[in-house]
């Protein structure tokens, strides 16, 4: 469901286009003083509107916190965080007419029609703001830790410069989009942390890393390049985690990203009304490239599952 | 912990040299009758000792059923299924050498110098013979759905003949050792089954698939390529999972396996007895690929990690 | 933590005199039309300030949801309801004087002083009002189920009349307050709801009941009296539940519920400052007896106990 | 399902008279080393056939521990372990007669008949074994703590001498059976243990209390007495736990159980395969009352869920 964790434990709500969407957070120990500067400027990072290669829906994002906070700091109660919905267009959405590459058809299915369409609904990237407010506070608390993403690749092209603009820019100008590469490198990480198996960190992050839309790809380690070499070449690498479990060293991880789905240019569906073949040109304000707000999002997700795996091993905040 | 699912539930348990390794299912629904001679197959597909390319343990692996069956039918109650562990050398290792490349260290933080080291205890590969026969069972519940994986790459080279024993029985005669990349297809999924987020198909088999140890990446839907193309491209994909959500169309996903870190060849590592760097030759007899026996584990977990989303969907079987 | 369920889970937040107290529902199904006029009737039956035997405290108490609700429809995606706290005195709390027969105490070990003390915070009965907002919904969702409390007892006087107003505002006129019991029957229920052991209709409940503040004592099936009677004479009883699973037959169960603690009596305390013992005369509107509006308290718990175990169960709603 | 626990989880599993029943118990600290012969001093507490009072079936119930344990320790992995069943009559079982009282009818409403059957398999008494020895090893593992129940009433008589095996052996020349009350004490617990709600110590312990076969009512803080009190008395009561939290002071609670339903007098039934009413005599060997085999079972849940909200609590074992 919309859960995760088991120390620390948040609960993500809303649609795109509905009131509001938010978060729950249990688990946060009592005492706690957010710096709350430090949370908005998480938020500002992942912010559309904030350029040309970016949408230009416009969100205040300014975290309502509505519980679980006392004269400034945390009671140990649980935090629900609402962040209100502003700039809302939703007459731009047809929902007989599934966008190609979204979530529309397999809601279909599951939601059996009443799902919330407007703007994706509950599956729209609008939720990873409460992630990335999640995160802002779970980073602050691991001790000495350091999560840093960027990207690697954008469009299948090098990112050796920090973002490759020109390259979302020249898919926007053919009113297309391209996905990418996010890295991110955890420092400080003691050893010891996560399980074999199922609790493994590798498999507690990536079921948070495969949360965030269009995320299809995880690799932990530089595991794509290590299948390829000898056991006596790979056993020189640093693992961050081995067996499952963090070795002291730093951790690497990398994501890979879809397109976003949202195109300007006409597309083949189907009507659900009739059942036929139909054209669609999805409207919409939309970010030609997700990559670059992205990057706060892995860092977040990174941050909650670091900090569940620290509470679950017992280790002192 | 060593629980995996919400509705169809498996606990594992053993170590390598210990008395036997074991699993618990629960959830399984009254009234089926497994067919045995199915689940021995499946357990012949990852025994080692099949030919030169794998390591000369022998193992038995007759699955030896506690309880939950009942004149050849499931009762609806949990089904623990043990698998004495025999041939076991144990004189082979030296727990105060931490062999590169495996879990000891990170074991060692975690574990306190208390986890039974032989063979790599609770960390060993022998694990996944409890889950290739929890597999074995959740396949036979699917109706109408194939689980086939295969090898895809073997040290670096593409098996398009279905294995390269060449590549590894090169890397064994040099006392080494090589990995690969695994691929797997899900045929006759329903739409419908996942959820948005955290309980995502990709989240729940990603969790399951990072468990498999050695496993250092995971990619559904081609999404490596799909990160380089746009989003005019990517659009016309045959997504199996789209917002965390079966299609209804094939289900494809690969996993990257790094190698053997037991290697014959001497290798660098610390006394923890002294704390001062030694050198250590890893004994024992070991796969000098992994690979081949890791493809039944492969399908084992998505056949478990997908009757679970089935059982959490409501689906019949 | 503060989550309960499996397939409808919920998860609850908010202090008596922060900004609003809510839950966020998982799992309910989409396409169901809530009757938010039943939902404001339950809301009304747990409402204070209705009669001078409750708590002049005024709460409105409408129902502000924020997700999950489309055209009046549910979607599937998680229901978060707020509902604003309103008409708080928080003069009225002195934080190092911790109330007789209160959380306080308790609290303070636990969350370190940092908890909001003001009205009991989060651990106030004001939590209720989203329990019986979630047991609104879950009991319109249960078909052909019908849960229906009453008050057997209040301050140790039979309540055949209903609810003993005398022995309320006798204990109200000397300052103090009075207890009870509440008995509860659940008409409509299939056979096999609920697993032997941990999952057991009686854990599920009790889990629940256990939770609504001043609960002390659960009984199912006038277990009790049964204790009480021979073999013979006790297998004669309809039970409700038996090995954990419903019977098909009605199951009944009743709490006790200790007196609210808050009395204006002067009282012994200790001074949390200084270790020294002190006097405390409780302040604020309390409720002289909490029963009568516990009553749908325990009804809505019941409701969402069972909903979740129907679904758990797979049974069609 | 069978499964228990958050930090210290318990998967239990067998049928009264398949080959074996067991435990998982995952999340024992590594370097733990039981104390076998107080574990087998607990087993044989709870085992029968120790007297006219009981039943005469024998069980040798030597624990057989198949994984996680290292040269006498824990190694921090799941420990399985294993009572093999012996000793057992399956011929005294009717199917198509379900025993009034029993579980008999709401089992075949929920595993479709598929059960087994057998001394009532999975709802036998006989799964308290491992409860029993999970318990042993959680009691030994709480610094400090002791955890002490006794009867309080046997048949509805008080059992201040212990016992009263003059009310059992009188049942018994009867055919018949009786129930009882177990009060159970523990000490040394400190405050803060436990959640507000769900999480609460009386959710937490009710849910395992009532797991216990027979276990039909719980009270904690001799809650049934002061719902009949005033406020102002009630307030002076030591609570072991106010706000779901322990308080630091001893926590006392009861459970009732209700009469063993196998008596050997005819009894009313249903034939399943008729579905005309017929006459049942139960065979088989039973304990006229299963109160003094029960007192050990209270402690042993006791223990485990105190045990799991230490390890939540973060507290140092």
């Amino acid at each position: 469901m919309n859960t995760f964790g088991e120390r620390f434990r948040l609960s993500i709500f809303g649609e795109s286009h509905g009131a509001a969407v938010g978060v729950v957070l249990d688990g946060l120990p009592p005492g706690f003083a957010p710096d709350m500067e430090a949370v908005r400027e998480q938020m500002r990072r992942r912010r559309p509107g904030q350029g040309e290669h970016t949408t230009a829906r416009q969100e205040a994002d300014e975290p309502e916190i509505l519980s679980g906070l006392f004269e400034g700091k945390t009671t140990g109660a649980p935090l629900c965080c609402i962040l209100r919905n502003a700039d809302t267009r939703s007459g731009d959405y047809a929902p007989h007419l599934p966008r190609p590459g979204h979530a529309d058809l397999a809601s279909f299915a599951k939601y059996k029609g009443f799902a919330d369409y407007r703007g994706g609904g509950h599956f729209s990237g609008r939720l990873t703001a409460p992630l990335v407010f999640a995160g802002a506070l779970a980073r602050q608390l691991l001790p000495g830790v350091s999560v840093t993403a960027g990207i690697r690749e954008i469009g299948g092209h090098p990112a050796g410069d920090g973002c490759r603009t020109d390259v979302i820019l020249a898919a926007k100008q053919d009113g297309d989009s391209v996905g990418g590469v996010i890295a991110c490198k955890v420092e400080g990480l003691p050893a010891g942390l996560g399980e074999p198996f199922f609790g493994s960190v590798e498999s507690r992050l990536a079921a948070l890393l495969f949360s965030i839309p269009a995320v299809k790809a995880a690799e932990f380690d530089d595991g794509i390049r290590l299948a390829g070499l000898r056991g006596s070449e790979s056993n020189r690498y640093p693992f961050g985690v081995l067996g499952g479990i963090t070795s002291g060293k730093t951790l690497s991880f990398s994501v890979w990203v879809k397109p976003t789905p949202s195109v300007a240019l006409e597309q083949d569906t189907v009507d659900l009304r009739t059942g036929l073949p139909a054209k669609l040109t999805v409207k919409g304000r939309h970010d030609p490239c997700i990559v670059p707000r992205a990057v706060p999002v892995v860092e977040a997700v990174a941050a909650v599952g670091l900090l569940d795996l620290w509470l679950i091993a017992g280790f002192p905040l």
